[in-house]
């Protein structure tokens, strides 16, 4: 699965809010795309409470039972859908999740008006 | 695409919390996998955003450009997926946001310890 760039913002409204229009939707539905499988949903987690906040890639490989393409494949479309970035310092590439992403997801599903009525 | 019923609790850690187990990714994966399509994403916004918290379903096929039995299939795929739950009253049946699944959802995202560092 190759996923475009979508690290552009996706933004700031939830669902219980305005009218989605049709690129919103797509641009998210990327993203959850992105999210749904259950290896690239652990590697996330790994990454998102790693000490420090970041993994080095070479600890990322051993929890799973696939092997270590498979998984960089699953960074990269992690990666692309801007969820995750990389940096390598050295020998090893070093992830880190990127807050503003998340953050977005947990806003849009916030229900702030329902849990409040 | 059928899903099975996920409506069990999928409870309650953050991503950036303890180690998630493969139960736990495999039932998350598929919460995704039905938020993971433009149409159902703008059906949970119009639901999520119905006044009284609740949408007639003969109102939810006007703003799509597909066929009716179309988004009858992709609310079953919300329903199954537990974000939703449909009731029948006369002719219509009439949806709503399952909100602890939402909020499940939101907390899920949440960046606590990177946002307070």
């Amino acid at each position: 699965m190759e996923l475009e760039d979508v690290s552009a913002p996706v933004c700031c409204e939830p669902l219980s809010g305005p009218v989605m229009d049709q690129d919103e939707a797509a641009d998210l539905a990327r993203v959850f795309k992105a999210l749904a499988d259950p290896v690239r949903l652990r590697l996330l987690n790994l990454i998102a409470s790693a000490q420090g906040g970041e993994a080095c890639v070479c600890d990322l490989t051993g929890p799973f039972d696939v092997s270590a393409p498979t998984i960089s494949h699953h960074l990269k479309i992690l990666r692309q859908a801007g969820l995750i970035e990389g940096e390598r310092r050295g020998t090893w590439v070093y992830y880190r999740v990127i807050p503003e992403r998340l953050t977005r997801l947990s806003g849009l599903f916030a229900l702030p008006d329902l849990s409040g009525a």
